[in-house]
């Protein structure tokens, strides 16, 4: 399968009114006046904003929790995804007796701005009827939670219980509390950083340049022809050897080979783990758009919460009345323990409080989206402690 | 500059009679019989063997020191380059007053089998006179030191002082060891492994993909034409990462801009570390043909030095005489400390006397290349203990 511009949630695409299947969530899709003021100087508008709900709100709507997803993740938090059919990303941490629970909590996850899912994204049909593709304004990670603030509005939810979010929803929630602390009552940060390292630019620099090597990028107007898959794949492979750890992958591949007992002596895919690398290349391509994966990766590698407040990473949340939670994973090295470390500092001398765990995984830093028990329990813990 | 396959050493390009210019050292190039029987089963011959010596032999030649390359490496380890001009790769280690001096030792440095410096590989032609291209066999690590073994009976060379390398020259270092043990008097393997693990597989696939993702591959077909420079460029970005420390890229790049004072909001080299990686992809497609990219990193997938011997990597070195020096790097993350130490238990219960030592140095992999001077001593001290 082979999809352009109509497979990523132009406004032909998405239903305008809510869904009634529950199984689906409340999938809906609302086009917002804006202007966004983006960090990049633009005014943007109008915004799109493609989200899923689950739960009733409360009359003050005081029960509602935000979601923030990761670079590739998207609004299907807890239902069914519309183009792999796949369960919701989170059904571990978002679902009935989970540590968001819509029998207790309205929960909302909106598809950040810049993707591919049916918010504005470089997929989308600018004014003039055509995709943007690279006329897309570059943003920020902050523009993105501007975005879902402008989502809020519309729904009435004037204050969050709380906002979680892993990787780069972990970013969004720092956001988030930085830039809205008054809206904000509780902040989960999960397997997350307050910026992107030189390693972490590097590889999605890597990502970028393999997309761009594509001859089917065509500088990004690729849509309505064949769009860059094979670019796309390799990135999303590099990628994909970020998110484990060098245990997990021995553990589950170690040099095993694919439906053969011996070496081909040949570039077939011997090793497992080559072959699984490969299905997640060219699995990924059918359900994301290359030029979302660009601006989204940007976005992240421009992420420097203290740079945005004077330097000083406590300055982003001096005053704040917001509860953190922190946690990181030992064996997660595209954001490790150190990153939660400086963000738990920062918190510190902010006098902002502030729980923090490192949990033990072999899964890198894909366990934050794993079954690891442990973590439920801890953002369980958190949350219910701010219900009481 | 785009290369061809003439670029690449192919017979008509590589003096087959020595360079008597000193500053190259003695370039020279042989046509060996052969036949090689490979690893793969196939018989390869004629073999042909680029490589350069430095310094005189003994009349005994008992002074020999044979260097091993790594990936990228080539057989001017002391002297410049051909096609960029820059100083041997590992000038550090040796020359006069290294521990690999011109002065004691006959100094012998080969292109690899598989490579493209003049030895027999992918960019070689065949005897229909066309290049092999992927009618090239899939060779090993075992493959390349029978190769080098051959080049040494051609040079009366019965017995090495010492085989050193670094990374993938390590893994000759082992298998020569494992497989001429009588030929090898000492052997000193840097910053190696005896088998590549699922997390190295991983990164050399994204590589290899992104190579053959490149339409300009043409399933191996383009000399003559335009090479698959930008999938190259890729997979050297991606490797590259790899070979430095997460620590040594925030030392030496951090978040810092690239000649402006402000983010761009696009998709320019914004940050330093974006502008180094996208010059390594380009300067490195200069000096290095796709194939033997492919063929290189296939050979080292599949080196697994236990797995030859039984699945017991002692059993490599039942009885042997040699001596061994294994150095690690402590922020080497692509062939770390614990691989060495496999190594020296596996040594340990064959009885063989090994010396180790994991040194401190925040280059990441790439350690080996660099002034690291606790490196030179420890090499010193080694290979004079076997001259006393």
């Amino acid at each position: 399968m082979r999809l352009g511009a109509a497979a990523w949630g132009t406004k032909e695409d998405v239903a305008t009114t809510p869904s009634t299947d529950q199984r689906f969530g409340l999938a809906r899709h609302v086009v917002l006046p804006g202007p966004l003021l983006l960090d990049g100087g633009a005014s943007f508008g109008p915004v799109e904003v493609a989200y899923e709900t689950y739960g009733t709100p409360a009359p003050d709507a005081s029960n509602a929790i935000l979601i923030c997803h990761a670079l590739t993740g998207d609004q299907h938090v807890a239902s069914t995804h519309p183009i792999t059919g796949k369960p919701g990303w989170w059904t571990r941490m978002v679902g009935a007796g989970k540590p968001v629970d819509p029998a207790r909590h309205f929960i909302v996850c909106a598809n950040v701005l810049g993707s591919c899912l049916g918010s504005s994204g470089p997929a989308s049909r600018a004014e003039d009827g055509q995709p943007y593709a690279m006329r897309f304004p570059v943003i920020t990670i902050r523009d993105m939670v501007r975005a879902q603030a402008l989502l809020l509005d519309h729904l009435g939810i004037r204050q969050l219980a709380a906002v979680v979010g892993g990787s780069m929803g972990g970013m969004q929630v720092l956001e988030w509390a930085a830039t809205f602390p008054e809206r904000v009552r509780a902040a989960v940060v999960i397997a997350s950083a307050a910026r992107h390292s030189a390693q972490n630019i590097a590889f999605h620099e890597v990502g970028r340049q393999a997309i761009m090597a594509d001859p089917r990028w065509k500088a990004g107007d690729y849509y309505g022809a064949e769009p860059p898959a094979a670019g796309l794949a390799v990135a999303r492979m590099a990628a994909h050897i970020t998110y484990l750890s060098e245990a997990g992958l021995t553990e589950k591949f170690g040099r095993r080979l694919q439906s053969r007992d011996a070496k081909s002596f040949g570039f077939d895919a011997d090793f497992q783990v080559e072959s699984y690398l490969r299905h997640q290349g060219i699995s990924f391509v059918d359900r994301f758009d290359a030029n979302s994966y660009l601006y989204i990766t940007r976005a992240m590698d421009y992420f420097d919460l203290a740079e945005e407040h004077g330097g000083r990473l406590a300055n982003a949340f001096r005053g704040t009345r917001t509860r953190f939670c922190l946690v990181s994973f030992d064996s997660d090295w595209l954001y490790p323990t150190t990153e939660s470390r400086s963000i738990v500092h920062a918190l510190n001398a902010a006098g902002a409080p502030v729980s923090f765990v490192e949990l033990s995984s072999p899964f890198g830093h894909d366990a934050f989206l794993l079954d690891v028990p442990e973590l439920n329990r801890v953002v369980d813990g958190f949350i219910r402690a701010g219900e009481a």
